[in-house]
């Protein structure tokens, strides 16, 4: 791999996901230096567009290079809810809530969707990653944040809860949007 | 009252709220025009700063004078769960879903919170309305939209939905926030 002496800004108010990132993208050679600040995030069903708005926000106040993340679980049975908005509907209703909603309900199927929006000086770019799974009715784990810990993806016994930090970056749809991004990274700055 | 041929328009995406609108406005001899666009809304728990987001975005592409209005149905016991958010639970879980969230907790108490926000070439204002009442667990009335059958204004026995649209526009908190603005716009428009 080569020798790669770039740092990219991460604007995100969510230390975990900056921790996820961080231990992702040191495989590239990229450092990657968290700005604490949430970006503006639009209301839309569209995570694209919502990252897409996020960046642009970030690089009129930000430095540059910059990544923005913008991430959801989307559960089948209730029409993609809670899906761009997990943040606040985790922060109101809770995983109970979430629960209190399926209980009743015949399917399980959700995915988690993440998408990594770049800039710069001259370009935007996005990036997505998409992991299918399904939401259990009793939580378990303590690690990763959010919804992590009803979430087990498709093929796994474990919840991301119930994951390391390593072993979450294996099979998670930030991981995957983030080794996207990275990938295209490295080949365009070499 | 003195005659006016002020006219306005109204970014909206959804009638009822223009209907609504028009009744209040047309006593105050406000001609209301409808601009059928959904304004851009930011993720905010706070409904004054959607509402002057919306309306800054608005006026980039919107004739003016304009108003856009959010609004959101803020329920105790859900931790204000789906305030401004409404408009997407409403799609997504419907009102079937926020009586399921609700029928194992004991508080009922709930609120319906506009915003109106009015802008022109010079300035832009807000305005807000809030009525207090309860959330029930049987729908009841088909008349106004979104979580208008399962909310009774305090201190009444019947839903929104139960309401004719007059009858609404007396209690509702789109129609406090509407009459608001309608006396500064006429005090200050003479």
């Amino acid at each position: 791999m080569p020798e790669s002496n770039r740092s990219i800004y991460f604007a995100t108010g969510n230390k975990h996901k900056f921790d996820e990132a961080k231990d992702i993208l040191k495989n590239y050679n990229i450092k990657v230096i968290m700005i604490r600040k949430k970006a503006e995030e639009i209301q839309s069903d569209d995570l694209k567009k919502i990252a897409r708005h996020a960046l642009l926000k970030a690089l009129e106040s930000c430095k540059s290079p910059i990544i923005v993340e913008d991430a959801g679980l989307f559960v089948k049975t209730l029409k993609g809810f809670p899906g761009p908005y997990s943040s606040y509907v985790h922060r109101t209703l809770g995983i109970d809530g979430i629960i209190e909603l399926i209980k009743n309900k015949s399917g399980r199927e959700a995915e988690f969707r993440s998408v990594v929006a770049y800039g710069d000086s001259s370009m935007i770019k996005t990036f997505e990653g998409v992991v299918k799974g399904m939401v259990i009715l009793r939580p378990r784990g303590i690690s990763g944040f959010g919804f992590d810990p009803i979430f087990i993806p498709r093929g796994l016994r474990r919840t991301f809860a119930e994951m390391t930090l390593k072993e979450k970056n294996k099979y998670s749809h930030r991981a995957i949007a983030l080794r996207e991004f990275a990938e295209w990274y490295l080949g365009s700055h070499l």
